[in-house]
């Protein structure tokens, strides 16, 4: 795909199943650079700095594999309250590359470090050293793959000069391009609101788009705030609100070594401080942040490999939630339900094997299956209104809803995910994608 | 497909990936009729009868789903110690069409016991009256169609006219073809071995092709013996041979609401009967009929849906044999990794994701991955003699062979699946396929 930043307005960055993104603007506190170091054969824009001029509260949530990359070793180890930034780099995941992917971090944290110093230096900050362990990274590509510890390394300080202080919606697309890999549109979304009298900004961008499942995608996310707020709350707004939103994707099953979603907040907004998640002055905030993080969500599972239908699952009315969501995903991970989905046939028994084969309570006689706003098995039954023609032609639209009301609770799920169609194999075939 | 028996020889039937089947032949005691009730548009056998003209022992192991069909419904019902039959039917899976699915097979059962038993006197058998209860059903198809009562019941007489008291290797392609759906290779494999000094068959028959996950395929399997051995001692045989057959294969991580093995004995063989599973007259027996279950289920994997290659997935030296298969199953279900066999891409760090995932433990520098011969990851490292040419040469094979080593414990697991081809697609979103 085209990179370059002319394609901007072309409408194929244009998601009409989730929207079209909205425009990210200027955040106090933040600072964006992107530069090619040439990690990819075609030149583009593969590594993507996130800086905080002067620092940040933050929160991350991180895959859940057992084997976890080393950038996601060295953001663990983390214990700093303000970090200076984030560190992105696409084509190479630096999973299984062991403590000499390790080190290549370490060394990089302390050249970047040293060259923000300085920088600092030169722009007359007031003085505010950053160490090491204030950088985190990202990282997603191959995995398994020499870290390319020299390439990034000579283009630091280029990436360092290009610092911008003043963001635009121009630097925002640039970013969220920056870090993308088998992605197709880029993924922003933004959302404004009060923290007591001070308006706040809440601006992400975020990464697709194969292995998302289960526990976030091999998304990355990244939230970023002007809003004043410590890390512990930050923690606790991240906690909250993931389960729901990019714990809620799938597209194929798999997931990464190299997951993150992390949130930072530069305080910039001055809102006076919140000690407690219960404070009702959060409550705005809080609703704000997970329509970003939905936002991206859903922008992820629409543009999971070789999408052509953004898929909702509902489950309703079990009796745990997670037999909701088991059932949720089963139904959204199942290659013939999304195959069929991809062929546009109303199969309703491949969403009834998924039930079931969920292994969650379920009643038959109790049972019901919408397509749509459609009822097709009825308590058990084939409803006697049913009229697959009906449901043959809802199923030519790109957003399919699915809903499979159990009725013996009252716990409910819901799932976002993508067709399977040929292109999925095209995309995932091809040597080394 | 062309489902005429003139293509007996054809080299399609052949499986070059699993080798050519072997030619079953008669067995006493079991007999074979075939008829088409017209449930495709285009003419084939769609019934396919095995009966026992003077009853087997049996046992059978049934789908996991919490959804079942009715006709799985009826067979767990059935406590009879000798059964007379088993009746197959494609294209309709008797599945979610509730309390009429169940009467349907209710009014087969009747008149086709009717029908033999009027054979019975007809053929001047000696008087061994059948009850419907003595009867099985294996449905296999589209899941929530009405069920084609009245095109089965109008066929009865022609299929139990047409009952070969002598089978050859003809009629047992034609049953094997009868029973299949969208497998593209009729399933056959037999074995023989002694009981004591008599020497005994067995025979078997199978199809896939999709939804063949976890516990056992959606596989309707067969296995027909001459052997004398009571229906518990076949369950218990049977049980101690699917962990390692039947529910060692996967095609997509779907399952059926209709799997189901069975294994029948004539008893014709006439040898002493055995009282106990640990007799050592047995030990042959038992291996055979492992064998017989193998075989049938690598059959079903190497044709599942678009398949072109056979993968074979084996993780060593687990702590658990629970996570030796948890690995297993995460790398023969990965989306991923099956569509980058089917790229022939020897794309390990995709291997390492399904590893990671599987929530098994790990260590990472105990870790080993190979492909085929080739050890690409050694104890926590790539190998330094690790050439990706050779092995981007291996993958052009149509076996491939994936080890995991943890190196951590004792237990092992062998799983088999296929790869991930734009066919599957192709034929999974074909409207109602």
């Amino acid at each position: 795909m085209d990179f370059s930043i002319n394609n901007f307005f072309d409408k194929k960055y244009k998601d009409s199943k989730v929207g079209h993104f909205q425009d990210l603007d200027h955040l106090d506190g933040l600072s964006i650079s992107t530069v090619s170091c040439g990690l990819y054969e075609k030149k583009r824009d593969d590594l993507v700095f996130f800086y905080f001029r002067e620092g940040a509260s933050h929160a991350s949530v991180f895959t859940q594999s057992k084997l976890i990359s080393e950038n996601i070793k060295w953001n663990k180890k983390i214990r700093e309250k303000k970090v200076y930034g984030i560190l992105t780099n696409t084509k190479n995941a630096n999973a299984l590359t062991g403590i000499e992917g390790y080190n290549s971090l370490k060394k990089i944290s302390i050249n970047l470090s040293k060259l923000l110093n300085l920088k600092q230096i030169s722009d007359e900050d007031k003085p505010n050293p950053i160490k090491p362990s204030q950088l985190l990274f990202a990282c997603t590509g191959t995995i398994g793959e020499k870290f390319p510890e020299s390439k990034i390394l000579n283009n630091l300080e280029n990436l360092v000069q290009k610092i911008k202080y003043n963001q635009n919606k121009l630097i925002w697309i640039k970013a969220a391009l920056g870090i993308m890999t088998t992605d197709t549109k880029p993924k922003l979304s933004m959302a404004e609101c009060k923290i007591g009298t001070s308006i706040v900004k809440i601006y992400g961008i975020a990464k697709g788009s194969g292995m998302i499942f289960p526990n976030m995608g091999t998304t990355l996310g990244f939230i970023f705030t002007d809003a004043n707020i410590s890390s512990p709350l930050l923690k606790q707004i991240l906690n909250m609100n993931i389960k729901t939103t990019f714990n809620a994707i799938t597209c194929d099953g798999d997931t990464s070594t190299n997951d993150m979603v992390s949130i930072f907040a530069t305080g910039k907004a001055n809102n006076r401080e919140i000690k407690s998640i219960k404070d009702t002055k959060l409550k705005q905030f809080i609703g704000s942040v997970h329509q970003v993080m939905l936002n991206l969500a859903k922008r992820v599972a629409s543009d999971g490999e070789g999408a052509t239908k953004f898929i909702t699952v509902n489950c309703k009315n079990s009796i745990s939630e997670k037999d909701a969501k088991n059932i949720s995903f089963s139904i959204a991970n199942s290659p013939l339900v999304k195959s069929a989905i991809f062929g546009e046939d109303p199969n309703w028994g491949r969403i009834a094997m998924a039930i079931g084969k969920s292994g969650a309570k379920v009643k038959e006689n109790k049972l019901s299956i919408f397509i749509g706003p459609y009822i097709i098995y009825n308590k058990g039954k084939l409803d006697k209104n049913y009229n697959e023609e009906d449901v043959s032609q809802y199923m030519k639209n790109e957003n399919i809803v699915i809903t499979v009301d159990l009725s013996i609770g009252q716990k409910n799920f819901t799932a976002y995910t993508m067709d399977l169609s040929k292109e999925y194999i095209e995309i995932n075939s091809d040597y080394r994608s």
